[in-house]
């Protein structure tokens, strides 16, 4: 059965009569023929699953997300199932579902397991785990990008249509680039943080990653809702995906930062020259500031978040975390409150002369990653690497932008180049419209599967902003 | 000459022919009938103030605030002016104007001088500087309220027409509530901050004493514009201070704190009848949430700010600080960053939990301070009765109010009794409108002054919003 797991192929193939007790042998039999035990840290029992499926009954349009299969990050509560946040001493099972695990099953959707990734969300290579490794789902040689690492692999081999990870620094965005897939980071407090084990609580947000834009809006739009239960939760607008504006206007980096891999600079320019033929106007910027905010992120004080998200457990078990998660996190025991409020005007500081780059613009195109490292790379760097991975991550939700990465096409050596654009809080409709039309065609995560044909070809001269409808 | 120094008398006599000469003799003079040593830290020639005047040329009506002279406390900058923030050790001479002090000055204002405070605007009862303490100006024997105390003693005595402050956790109203004069403090980042020596950055704000709330809210039409100097200036609305909406609902705390002040409470619950009879009405609101936020000023990590304020001139001089200034803002050394993150979370769920309640209202009304206390009581309790007098203004700035407190009456003793009227962000107009019509007409101040007969009554039940013009 080569069905396409993206989520209109599957609400097709439903509508015409697929059972959805078919689809989860498929997802076993899929995750069975990938013969990588990194991907799931829990696996549901696949007989809980069948019978979720009998439950569905009869097919039903109305429900968004009927019979779809999905997975979740380990930092995200699922009722029953263990969290452990990839610190197995940190495990306990929670009762109730987090706020987003909840809506996607109101949504008829079906939780397969929580995935692999790197502990307690600090990493953006996914290797800092204490079980094995999920491996990249193009070149198992080359990291799969965390820290949503089994997230973002799982959906890349079509195991499942869609999977939820987090994004703090990057964590929703860089696995989804190194496996070629679509990796929606909202607007912050855009999704619900209940039931998430918090990484950097002001800056956490919960992410999607899907084969394309469009599944991954559909998701957004289900999941985007205003929680009383999360003091970080806001009302956020939910615009149709619909068409992008004509003749935007892109901010990219006046200097970039490749640290020598000239395939993906190759692939980020070819990815601008796409944005030119459809319309937009590049426009470059100086990237100073962006890169001092990244700064913060590590050397500032917001890393005593990421203690203050786990103060409790680290006290009794800071034996317990991965060498190089310890060594981060309790870097920050080190820091006085009145280092954390210096952090905070420096931040303050640099919104401010940053918010007069970001008016001039309608959004920006930055490369999801520098470059891709190997496991051998990233062993012999292991915070280097990952800091440099960050380039154009780290920034974003320190400045409160949404972004989506979208794969750009296959490098010449086979590796999958990717951008990430970011936009204001709030404009999380205009960046996947755009993202949208970027979307190279060449398969989708490591599947061999297509884009489903489009109904029309985007509006990019008009003021259109009813929605394409795909299929 | 008992020309009354509201603004508007003042500028109606310069139209009429008075020198502005006249009026800086009668500033003098005033002051050395007030025979007060603790109002100024700094006091400008006379001579230079002389030359001033005299440089301003013919009255012109088109400058808003021609020949007005007005104090500014001393953590505000005047160029060639010291700044001590009333600590000696501290002094340094800026050469520039802070903002808002720029913005007066091309107005047409004339400093006179910069006022006493409470040292590094760090308490609430106006005795905390090493200089000598600003009398109340309605019974010597009270406490004159601080930090601004200079600034709202130097207005209630009508020396000037009015003076700036600054505002952290109520040192622009409780002194304003304590001298029977207004005091406005406007929403966060209204006003520039540049300039302005910090108390808690993310917190503070410029604040404006005035005889009346139509002079205040001119003061904050001149002042209030963005300034990019400042990361933590807002582009907020100017609205005019215009008729207020019909039947607005005023939320007043369920259960008040007066410690045992009896004539207090009196005076607060006339207060609420006024509002009545002025078409409010009176919605009572669970009040432990509010109470919790204030809390977190100084119990919390927020206290680390003040530290940061000034950091490297306490890590050299600590031993010049005010000894109960000193302990306050030392305190915060044993302060870790995660502490700091962590009362950021509590806060945030605190927000999260009032929302609601302040939707549910126009604005909040509640007693500037739920009573006085004399030097006698402070001396014996220094910090108590300093957390006492910030029952009702410690929580404002964290939950990021605008607010106005205004003078409603003297009490049986003579003391005088003070409303703050409080509302989210970008409302100072709705507040402005309706303190100005529940301003007590029972002197300006200690001046005996009264309010100018308006026009015309304000409306309360149509939907004007044109401004109703001063007399």
């Amino acid at each position: 059965m080569m069905l396409q797991f993206d989520i209109e192929s599957l609400l097709d193939a439903y509508a015409r009569g697929l059972s959805p007790l078919a689809v989860i042998e498929t997802v076993y039999d899929r995750l069975e023929a990938a013969a990588d035990p990194g991907i799931f840290i829990h696996l549901a029992p696949k007989e809980a699953l069948l019978r979720e499926a009998a439950a569905l009954g009869e097919f039903d349009p109305a429900v968004p997300l009927w019979g779809v299969p999905f997975a979740v990050k380990d930092n995200i509560d699922v009722a029953g199932m263990p969290t452990t946040a990839a610190c197995p001493a940190f495990s306990h099972v929670p009762q109730i579902d987090a706020t987003v695990v909840a809506l996607l099953k109101r949504a008829g959707a079906l939780c397969i397991g929580k995935t692999n990734m790197d502990q307690f969300a600090t990493g953006l290579v996914g290797v800092r785990t204490p079980y094995p490794v999920p491996r990249n789902a193009i070149d198992p040689t080359l990291a799969p990008g965390g820290s949503s690492s089994g997230s973002a692999v799982v959906v890349a081999r079509g195991i499942v249509a869609f999977a939820l990870g987090t994004d703090t620094a990057g964590s929703g965005r860089i696995p989804a680039g190194l496996n070629n897939i679509v990796g929606l980071k909202p607007t912050l407090g855009a999704l619900s943080t209940s039931g998430v084990t918090p990484a950097c609580r002001s800056l956490d947000c919960v992410s999607i990653f899907a084969l394309t834009v469009e599944d991954a809006y559909r998701v957004f739009e289900i999941t985007a809702t205003h929680d009383a239960s999360d003091p970080f939760s806001k009302r956020v607008p939910k615009a149709p995906l619909g068409a992008r504006p004509p003749r935007l206007r892109v901010g990219v980096p006046a200097e970039l930062r490749f640290f020598g891999d000239a395939l993906m600079e190759a692939g980020y320019e070819a990815a601008l020259g796409r944005l030119v033929r459809l319309g937009c106007q590049i426009v470059a910027l100086p990237f100073d500031d962006f890169h001092a905010v990244a700064d913060l992120l590590y050397r500032g004080a917001f890393v005593a978040e990421r203690y203050a998200a786990i103060r409790e457990f680290i006290e009794t078990n800071e034996a317990a975390l991965h060498p190089i998660t310890r060594a981060i996190i309790c870097g920050a025991t080190r820091l006085s409150a009145v280092d954390a409020f210096e952090s905070v005007y420096a931040l303050r500081a640099l919104q401010a002369r940053i918010e007069p780059l970001l008016a001039s613009v309608d959004l920006l195109c930055v490369p999801t990653a520098p470059t891709h490292y190997t496991l051998a790379e990233i062993a012999a760097e292991p915070i280097d690497a990952n800091t440099r991975l960050g380039t154009y991550t780290n920034f974003v939700n320190l400045l409160d932008l949404c972004g989506v990465a979208v794969p750009v096409g296959a490098l010449a050596d086979g590796r999958p180049a990717s951008v990430t654009l970011l936009a204001p809080a709030n404009r999380d409709a205009l960046i996947a419209a755009l993202a949208r039309d970027l979307h190279a065609d060449n398969g989708l995560g490591a599947t061999g599967w297509r884009r489903r044909p489009r109904a029309a070809p985007p509006a990019d001269d008009g003021e259109r902003i009813e929605i394409v409808v795909v299929g």
